[in-house]
């Protein structure tokens, strides 16, 4: 459908722009810069497509790719106006993975997958792309940061998955899932809000 | 079989509760700590089935990543007693690695595949993993250390594919090859062996 | 082809054991650096046939795997040998780099799978092993270097597609892709160029 995938595209354009940023907090070259931001915008969706068998998406449809490519450029080209957006961008973001979370759970569950299936393959798809840039540029992964990022897009899966099994007619299960999703996100970023304090695990606590 | 499978869902038990008491080194979140532990219980076998082209054992049996959660969640409860008995902990660990390595080489086989490629894929089921975890959370892999953990799994799972091919009869080869692995690597654990001096490459010996 | 074949076994061997001298920059034992030696040499290729459905070349034809093994051992036993001549093996690398980046696109290509998508696994099958290896190791990965490394690939990988397309009866495109890759990454060894600084962004510049 031409508007969602218009919309798929802004969605890839900000999750590349924002990975590309966060990239930048290191000296990096352009194409080292251009890497990352595909691999920011598409590695989710690929080890999910990897782990079902599925066909790799951006293999079968290659805009994806050039949509990463070109956030990038702009990114170099732009940075300094992009940093001054970040917190806008992180908005951006925030939908991008929403979206896609959830057309990932609906595309698992179309092809016959288990609900809990499709919401690991959910989370996957909205947190993968970011834990491969880390790795690669050598950052802190997310999963060791306090940052409100996989709980809203996994909170977010349940629901839909829940939804669609208790309201199996209820049209919007997605729209709903979407918008908790990018609510629990856009709080998260607007109050800065970090995971409570009973759900840590402190290192120095008892030492293995 | 049911006592192999509950056999199974212990051992996962065990990879997942050390696996989550190693990322628990570093502060970290109960979703950080649960996406570690599953990733180290399933993460290995997850490469071994995608490098084979196997269907991903736990999307099709997510028994596997429920135990991985329920492991988390109980070592994010009661860590100061899994600390406590880390130690005791670490021998379940050289178990699960043990079981999960030579069904790993059987499964290969069985697909008719070679011995060297069965004892790569045991190794891999073995060790794949903890090093994923590592990766994502930040720390040192074991390959780089000179712990004995790879060691014992290459020497049991060489040992399974030549007892196999010489005594295709001998119905007791696997139970062998596991008690060498778990023999081997208890000793490792107790003893606290490491690799000896001569199989170590100093990097301080002539700099490139 | 026999002559390919053993060209390709070297390629291989010199895959390894710069991986392996890479590797060696830290302590190191022999396991953990014939483990990073045959994930250099492999890596990127075993990527590259997941993300397009292949069958995994190294599971076909194991003869890779035994060559970086080879390759690790040796490196073990002579590294002092090696680490004298590394410029010299720079040279074998970025030739196997040339080598495996174009047979890569040429098997893509016959695949039914666009330039775009052929010049991406050309790069991947380049750097995908290097990048595996440095992230197992804990160094840096050369997407955060201004080492000249992925650059020739990618100029090489798109120059051998534009060949292909505006020239299809030219049977020398693949040679000379190799020839442009090879040169320019033989020219960034010897003067020991890195990246233009207007192609750099520094991460001073605006703290996002």
């Amino acid at each position: 459908m031409p508007v969602e995938y218009v919309v798929n595209m802004l969605a890839t354009l900000s999750f590349a722009i924002t990975g590309a940023l966060a990239a930048s907090r290191e000296d990096v070259d352009l194409l080292g810069l251009t890497v990352l931001a595909v691999v920011t915008a598409v590695g989710g969706g690929t080890v999910r497509d990897i782990v079902l068998g599925f066909d790799v998406f951006w293999v079968a449809d290659f805009n994806y790719v050039w949509a990463a490519t070109a956030a990038a450029l702009a990114t170099f080209l732009v940075t300094r106006l992009f940093r001054q957006t970040y917190r806008l961008l992180l908005y951006a973001d925030a939908f991008g993975v929403a979206l896609f979370c959830i057309q990932a759970i609906d595309k698992v569950l179309d092809a016959g997958f288990s609900g809990p299936v499709a919401v690991v393959m959910g989370v996957l798809t909205g947190i993968g792309g970011g834990l491969l840039r880390d790795v690669l540029a050598g950052r802190k992964t997310l999963l060791m940061s306090q940052e409100l990022y996989a709980t809203p897009i996994l909170t977010g899966g349940v629901l839909h998955v829940v939804l669609l099994r208790l309201a199996p007619g209820f049209a919007l299960a997605g729209v709903v899932a979407l918008a908790v999703i990018f609510g629990f996100r856009a709080a998260a970023i607007h109050w800065e809000l970090t995971m409570p304090e009973r759900f840590l695990l402190r290192a120095e606590a008892t030492p293995v």
